[in-house]
């Protein structure tokens, strides 16, 4: 079955989502009867494509990859007329791929290309936090009633299953809670100051790898990892949040002087975002014992600890992170979408 | 829709699972369209009812409490003439409930049960060990060919999705290893060994909890981590092997100083169970630094690291197990036979 995409947002996911799609082409075939195609590609800055009979997905990447345009013109409204091409055509699976950057005051315009994509009667993944941490009821409501898929699984914990863990694979359970350290950059930082080391230079290694941003803010200030835990606690909690909701604390420079006195006591200091079921959730600064799973995070490794009513507390922990590892959430997603589309078939 | 279920054998985890269908009927109607009704009942001591109509399950679970018998005979045929009951009446859904006791010799009479179910065009779901460590590519094999679900979630770390995580969250994801701590009596045991317990009053203490049986031997001889070693190389790394083709250690009195000695250096002694994909499976006992998830879990808690080619390694961990979780396992595998007839449907 063809599946024909449109890509809103051509960053590093996205490019190295579409080299995926190259790699994974015949398990996607013999697997999952699925066969992805681009006819698409909106940017803000790179200009827009659209071809209805398929776009070459991987030149377009390689010339954005060398900052080339895709095309000339970047009007602004390249996501619109994306979406709209892929809705008039007829393909049997019709998916938006949103990958724009995360937008801290509202989520936009992330969750105007979901709306869009929903209600132009497409399904639409996405691997920015944005739309389910700001807007989740109303998106998933839209979906719903259009009998369309809205899937996020890479905004928590990159293609680590979390949503898909809980949606899948543990029916007729109810969440009560969840905790997690969930935010690569200050887990990296936290690591390096119990160790002895800098601030800065921690946070320097971070962008140099290309995990924090060259803005850290977001990350540093605890926004990233607020913006999760609205997106968990709006999913698993049926919150009705957003970012701004969640009790936040940031990680800086006075933090290391509390991470080494607590890891000379035999603790951790970690940045541990949480929620309980009709609580206000939070993202702070927690002195945690050494046999903690949390507290033996280090570096880029996160976790979520979820609290049910059936199987007590489970933990599902990402011991490596990266590009390929967000980019599969999109294909994991995307299968989602083609295993629902068989079940209704 | 009507499920009509039998359960083959009778002991604890069935038992509690007849209360964890009653206390979840509400639920399983409203999210997923299914009622459960247990038609028959075999047992070795406590003999075989059956009844087409279905029959009362909390009462029958109550008189097998009190040492009770559900009928007088017990002539060793009751699993055959359950299984053939719930063959001829015409319920949408038919599922055989297997939980008879692990043998390790051959995996026997589970994988008779599982074969039969199967052949009379019955769904399989089971908490037993046996028909995945000794028989699954036989079992799938018959399964597939008659679009039938042959289900073991609870087969190890009892509820907590283990088989339905690679299957329903990580599609086009190729597993290349595993290692894990999935023996709950001998980490209680390397715990207490390495805290300066003494090795017969902590296995004394997994006894009277009913963690470990009577006779222990299958637990500290390493027999149950070997056979779950197995299960999971057959499914994950398709091993088509047995329990005996796993290299396989136990623990006794004599780890006591292997396990003080590590802990004192900063490490811990953890019996690991871990294969490769081509590789052997192995149950053997390993000193992990204290930075390993492995080494962090104590007493019951139990965890398995995935080595995937795409997320690279995903940890998944149990903090609480017990009853309730194996019960729920099959709670879990009945919705999945419930949502693939949906798909087909």
């Amino acid at each position: 079955m063809i599946a024909d995409l449109v890509l809103v947002g051509f960053g590093n996911v996205a490019r190295r989502f579409v080299h995926l799609i190259d790699e994974r082409r015949e398990v996607l075939q013999r697997d999952h009867d699925m066969a992805l195609r681009i006819i698409g590609i909106a940017t803000r800055r790179h200009g827009t494509i659209t071809d209805p009979d398929g776009l070459d997905a991987l030149t377009a990447a390689r010339t954005v990859d060398a900052g080339g345009m895709l095309a000339a013109s970047t009007d602004g409204s390249g996501a619109a007329r994306c979406i709209n091409t892929l809705a008039q055509n007829g393909a049997p699976l019709r998916i938006v791929v949103e990958t724009t950057t995360l937008d801290i005051a509202a989520g936009q315009p992330a969750i105007d290309h979901v709306r869009l994509g929903l209600e132009s009667g497409c399904h639409v993944v996405t691997a920015n936090k944005g739309p389910a941490a700001f807007a989740y009821r109303e998106l998933a409501r839209i979906a719903n009633a259009r009998g369309l898929s809205f899937l996020f699984e890479g905004a928590v914990m990159d293609g680590v299953p979390l949503f898909n863990l809980v949606r899948e694979t543990m029916p007729a359970v109810a969440i009560r809670g969840f905790r997690g350290v969930i935010n690569s950059t200050t887990n990296h930082i936290l690591s390096a100051l119990e160790d002895g080391h800098d601030f800065h230079s921690a946070l320097a290694e971070m962008q140099r790898q290309g995990i924090a941003e060259a803005d850290p803010s977001l990350d540093v200030d605890g926004w990233d990892a607020a913006a999760k835990a609205a997106a968990l606690a709006n999913v698993f909690l049926d919150a009705g949040i957003t970012p701004h909701d969640v009790a936040r604390t940031g990680v800086g420079p006075e933090c290391a002087g509390r991470a080494r006195l607590a890891k000379a006591g035999g603790r951790r200091l970690r940045l541990v975002a949480s929620s309980t079921r009709g609580g206000r959730p939070t993202v702070c600064l927690v002195d945690l014992p050494e046999d903690d799973p949390l507290a033996q995070l280090r570096g880029l490794s996160n976790a979520l600890v979820l609290d049910t009513d059936t199987l007590g507390k489970v933990a599902i922990t990402q011991m490596d992170g990266g590009l390929t590892q967000t980019a599969y959430a999109l294909l994991s997603d995307s299968i989602t979408v083609r295993r629902r589309t068989h079940a209704i078939a």
